[in-house]
This record gives structure tokens, C-alpha cells and sequence, in this order.
């Protein structure tokens, strides 16, 4: 079968799968999410088995450390796999909500209810552990899953779905609910975007590259997360000692993250008295600070940041650091060089915190905390799907919730148009 | 200057556009949105000048009367374009609405607010009223909106826009809130959508044709409406006189529009009591009716249906009947053939309206009421910018509320993560 039959036959799967996740009800969900978890701690060996063989071929192409760590499963983040399940199967389910209904002067009750989307497509790379997770939610919320993970896990993945496949079908939920691409070719992921009408979203998990790829190519709607380039805006009422506590968190706590902090925005009125023991702090700690002229005039040893600095997501420990005038030159950074994902400021002013939090247009925009805490689950969602930095249909960290769709409901007594 | 280059000044207009009318208030918004009724009321002689050029043209390139019509300005459609634009300042004001907001364990507080989504791109044909509608949808939601209309109503829409502009630009809001493409040619299109960035979804409002074109070439999300295939489902457990008046008004009523009911699904067990007179009420009507074989064993004079016609948006009087087992049937064929428009059943059974409200993968679903209803204006969101057959974002009849997003915002005290 040519690639092209082949990707067309899965996604029809997939819409069967989608039909009968659709009707089913909550317990039964989570009563095949908590097998699924069961099985995969069981057959631990076998993944480890399948996994070697990702492995071994991923040690042959001289794969980076990073990557072949990213690949690797262990005992334990096999647990932490099925671990996940189980806590997404103890999440309210979301499917059903009527959302508000109200009624017309014709008597009719118009309503919203949340209902699931159909049939997801999850494009990833490399971690296996995506391919349990995002099935998770996916189920959960009432949607079929179509996958097409990365070459260098292929035996992993394949393993995976098998089990979880395994468990479905015996629950009574048509397989066609994990359907997974088993083919490499990238090819096949051209083939996918271009199925309007039987898969309804793809949600691309990976590189800048791999993004832009499926977005360039998609006739289906895309969610996506490109980079965060996050900021905090030091107001010059800010409380210091808790604006030096946000940004040391924001930047150092972990800063390969999304939501960690790429440039520090501080009012000029306050720069004297609190760049010097910031600065201090955050080279004790290893960070690498690019200054802006005013910054460098309080500090010569800093390096200087250059205009385009200012687009970059470091996700290491390098920093911007760029005096501005006032909240209004810290809005118009951001409104120019933020990515739109999380952005903070430090302030005790009321009119100030209310006007960062209405006119940053940001999917996060936070005030007295660090954006370190953009995340699902530090919001309190229980799962995350990842963060989008789309403005449409889902904006942030993506939940159950933002894996189902709203409908209408109408609810009449024979009502006619007139 | 190229179109390419042409096409990206104006969507950075656009950007500085949204800027403003995001941060300007209710008030401000109403207030210019009631002048510009007023100064398209007073300039009407100005606008049907611009529009007779229009006119000209297309008699001269043999456009149908059909398209014509939809061209013309007449002093009445000039008076209803303004009254709209005073209808939608009289609506509520969507942006600024926090619609939950809880506290987490570490005391912050985190909460959803609805947000401007920020620069919308309307790609329409012929209609110029939709350059007022559109632009008054947008900006009361805080949108800038970048229109790019078609080549015969290009005078029409330049004097509109002219008008919009002028309004804006005196009460304080930058007039890039209103841009215009002014360049028909189809490439204007094609650079618009590659403008990731700058523009943030894009709604097509015309034919198929165009709407597909737009979906195919876009790396920005696109809100669009396809066909509707409208089916009414009679089931057994009916009141039949009810199902007769849904039916005929579902019909019958005004069936040159998309959520004019298609195909007529009855369950086997009242089609000797049900067809009859309903098929006699549809032909005194003059409705050409295609039946499937159970349909035409009743009535040897009806055309047949073929599979194919169930498919098709006839925005005629034409309607396929269907004979189903039951409401399993019906639903089995909802899933197949429905374009997920709007769906309704007609039934006493509780149980029956439930299933059917849930499980019908349509954008609206209906119980005991006709599909004709299925409209903004009918469902009370007071505007409509058109009705999505899409899934993500917005599904269905869209307000104001659909030209919004919802960002995340923290209140915090001095979160950080640990």
C-alpha cells in the first residue's frame, strides 16, 4: 500500500475510534486509563526490550546525549508513565459540561455543551512518553488520537500503542481510538495535514522546525507553541526584595524551560538601588548578563546585548537586562520582542498592575510572580497538553478542557422560523 | 512598491491598529462606532456615486443579476448598514470579562480573561455591507481588522473604508484599526496569508471556492464555514403535526440558506402515517423531492435519490427523504452524510432527545425546533459574523464573543516556583 492509502486508511480508523470514545461514558474511561496504567507497569520488561532496540540505533547514528536521555526508559519513568494515567483518569471529566443556556422570547432554551473535538493529531519527536500522555488526554476527553512519533523511537511507541490498543479493545472502545502512524517516512506527515475532514486538529510537539513544518503544510488547524521569551518588569514601586526573588526564580531555577525568564526590564528610577545586588546574585549563580547602555553604565564588565539579543529564547543562563523608562516603555518591549507566552511584573501599584495585566498581550501575563509558574499544573488544570502561544481556540497551557469544543443545543417545543 | 511589500505595510498597520482600539474602552468604541452610522447616513449620496462605478463595471463583464443585486447600495441598504453599526454598540462589551478565576495552594490567584484576539483578516467577494458589518463586529471586540474585498466592489468598499477611517482616526483611534487592501490582485491574498504574526486568523466569507483556497494557502488559522447539509430526524415517538410544521418551515421557509434542512430522515415505523400528507404539503409547495427506495414504494411518482445527493447543499427546493430504522439509523447517517451544520430531531421520547443532543457531532443540535433557528440572531448572541462549520475555536453561529480569546492571568504576592 502506497503511504499516501495507508496514512488515509488510519485516519479512517481513527474517525471510528473517535465515534466510539465519543459516547463513552466517564468510568468507563477511567476505568481503561487505569488498566492501560496496570499494563504498562507490568510489562515494564518488554518496554525496556523494545526501547533498547531505539537505543542501540540511536548510539549507531551518534545521537546527542541529550536526545539519547530524552529516549531512554527507565523503570522508573516507565512508573511515572503510568503514574500519569492514573491522575488523568482521576480528572473531572470535561465532556457534557452545558456551559450556560438561556432562554428566547420564542420559548426556545439555547445552551452550550462541551463536547469533544473528534480525531487529534499528535506530530512528536523523540520522548516515548508522549505517546502514553497525549493518548491520555486525548481519551479522556473524549477524542481519538492519531500518532506519528519520531523515527528514533519508533520500537519504543509501537510497544506502547500495542498496549494501550490492547487494553481499549478489551474495554470495548474501538482501537481505532490510539491510532498510530507506523511509518517514518516523512511523507506520511504531509499526508496527515492534508485529511480536512477526518482529522480535526494536529498539535505538532517538538523543534521550532518541526512546527513550522506542520504549520507551513496544514490544511488542518494547528495548535502550536513556538518559543517563550518571557519577561520581568521590574516597576519602580515594586516591592525589591520580592522583584530580586521573582527574577533570581524566574531565570535560575530552571532555565531551559519555556517559561523561564529571557530579559529582565528594569524601571529607570530604581536601577541604582536595585541592579548592583541583582547583578551580584544572579553572577554568583552563573549567569551570563547582556546589558543595555544604561545596564553597562552601572556595570562595565557586563556584555553588551545587541538589538536582536532581545528576540532570542536562550533556555540557558544568559539574561538581558535593559533599563526603560517607565511602565510604558516596558509594555512597548514586550509588544515588540516578547513571544507572547508568559510576562510578569513586580509592582505594589494597583493602577499599574491592572494595566499590565489588561494590556500585555501575552497567552500569560502575571503580576508579583514568576514565570517560572506558567505550567498546567502549577494553574491547577491537572494535566498539560503543552502551552500554546496561538491566540485561537487555545492560548497558555492547554488542559482537558482545551481538547473538547463547544456546541450549540437547542431544546424546543415545536418552534418555527417566522 | 510590490504587492508583497504593500501587503506587509499594511498588516503592520494593522498591528499598530489593534494596539490602540485593544486598549481603548466601551465607551470610546460606542461612540465612534454611532458616528460612523451617522456619517454613512449622511454621505449615502457619496456612496452610491462610488457604488454605480461598481455597477457599471460589472454589467459590463456580464455579471449575473443574482451577483448584482448583492452589489447594489440602495438608500435602504445603506440605512440598515448603518443601523447595524448601532446595534453593535448597543451590545455588551466582551472584552475584560474574567470568566473564572480560583486560588491555588501557594495562595496565588490564577483566572481566565477575555481578551481582544487582535488583527483580523476578512476576505469576502462582492457584498459591500460586509466592510461596515465586519469592521463594527471587529472593533467592538477590540480587534483591528485588515479587509480585503472583492475586484467588483472595489470602489464601494474604498469609500466605505474611507468613511470607517475617518471616524476612527478623529475620536483618537489609530487608523490602522480599519485597513483596506486596495489591490485586487488575487496575489494581495496570497502574501496576506503568509503574514503569521501579523495577522492573527483569518475568516473567508464567500463561496467554496474561495474558502478553500484560503484554507490550502494559509499559515495562519483560518475560521470558516463550509456547506450545510441540514437534516431533520422524525422519529417514531414524534408528534406528528409538530414534525409536519418543523419540516416544511425547515424546508420550505427560505431554502437558499445553509441551515435550510436538506434531507428529511424518517423512522420506519410512521412512514405510512407521517409521508403522506407531509409529501403532499411539500409538492403543493413545489419542492422536488428525491426518496430513497422506502420512501418511493409509498409514492412511485418521486424521483430517487442517489448516494451522492446526500451530500449536496441544494439551497433549493429539493429534498431528499430517507426512510431509517430508527434513531440509530438516523444518527448512522447524520455521521455520514451531515456537513455538522445543524441537526434535529423531532420526538416525545426523552431519552431519544438526550442521545441525540449528545452524540450528533453537529455544530448545533436541535430537539423539537427547525434548523432555520440556527442563527445569531435567532440564538440571541445579538451580531453574527458568519457560522463556523469548524471545531476549533468557534463552532457555530459567532458573536462577539468568538472574535475574542481568553489569555491567562496570575495575581500574585511573591510566587516563585520551587
Amino acid at each position: 500500500m502506497d503511504i499516501k492509502s495507508f496514512v488515509l486508511k488510519k485516519a479512517r480508523e481513527a474517525k471510528e475510534g473517535a465515534r466510539s470514545v465519543a459516547k463513552a461514558s466517564s468510568g468507563l474511561k477511567n476505568s481503561a486509563l487505569i488498566k492501560m496504567a496496570d499494563t504498562i507497569k507490568k510489562k515494564t520488561g518488554e518496554l525496556q526490550r523494545e526501547n533498547r532496540k531505539d537505543l542501540v540505533a540511536a548510539k549507531k547514528k551518534g545521537l546527542s546525549k541529550a536526545m539519547i536521555n530524552r529516549l531512554t526508559l527507565t523503570a522508573k519513568s516507565i512508573d511515572e508513565m503510568a503514574q500519569g494515567l492514573v491522575e488523568i483518569a482521576a480528572l473531572p471529566d470535561p465532556v457534557g459540561e452545558i456551559t450556560k443556556m438561556w432562554q428566547r422570547p420564542n420559548g426556545m432554551m439555547v445552551g452550550k455543551m462541551r463536547v469533544p473535538i473528534g480525531v487529534i493529531g499528535i506530530i512528536y519527536e523523540s520522548r516515548p512518553n508522549v505517546t502514553a500522555d497525549a493518548t491520555a488526554l486525548c481519551l479522556k476527553a473524549g477524542n481519538a488520537v492519531i500518532l506519528r512519533g519520531g523515527s528514533e523511537a519508533i520500537n519504543s511507541n509501537r510497544a506502547i500503542v500495542k498496549i494501550l490498543r490492547g487494553v481499549a479493545a478489551k474495554e470495548g472502545i474501538h482501537e481505532g481510538v490510539i491510532t498510530f502512524i507506523d511509518n517514518t517516512d516523512r511523507q506520511a506527515i504531509m499526508e496527515m495535514l492534508k485529511l480536512e475532514g477526518l482529522i480535526d486538529v494536529v498539535i505538532p510537539r517538538g523543534g521550532e522546525g518541526l512546527i513550522r513544518a506542520v504549520t507551513e503544510n496544514s490544511r488542518i488547524p494547528v495548535l502550536k507553541h513556538y518559543k517563550g521569551v518571557c519577561h520581568v518588569f521590574v516597576d519602580r514601586d515594586a516591592d525589591l526584595q520580592m522583584a530580586e526573588d521573582i527574577c533570581f526564580n524566574a531565570k535560575v531555577q530552571r532555565p531551559g524551560t519555556c517559561n523561564a525568564m529571557e530579559t529582565m526590564l528594569v524601571d529607570e528610577k530604581i536601577v541604582k538601588k536595585f541592579l548592583p545586588p541583582m547583578i551580584k546574585r544572579f553572577k554568583k549563580a552563573k549567569v551570563l548578563i547582556k546589558g543595555c547602555p544604561g545596564t553597562r553604565k552601572l556595570d562595565k564588565s557586563l556584555a553588551a546585548a545587541a538589538d536582536e539579543d532581545f528576540y532570542k529564547e536562550y533556555v540557558d543562563l544568559i539574561l538581558n537586562v535593559k533599563v526603560v523608562n517607565d511602565i510604558d516603555g516596558a509594555m512597548d518591549h514586550i509588544a515588540k520582542y516578547s513571544s507572547a507566552h508568559t510576562d510578569s511584573i513586580v509592582t505594589k501599584d494597583y493602577q499599574k498592575a491592572m494595566r499590565f495585566l489588561r494590556e500585555v498581550d501575552s497567552s500569560s501575563v502575571f503580576v508579583n510572580a514568576s514565570t517560572r509558574l506558567s505550567d498546567g499544573f502549577q494553574f491547577g488544570l491537572g494535566a498539560e497538553m503543552g502551552i500554546s502561544t496561538d491566540k485561537i481556540h487555545a492560548r497558555g497551557p492547554m488542559g482537558l478542557e482545551e481538547l473538547t469544543c463547544m456546541k450549540f443545543i437547542v431544546l424546543g417545543n415545536g418552534q418555527i422560523r417566522t
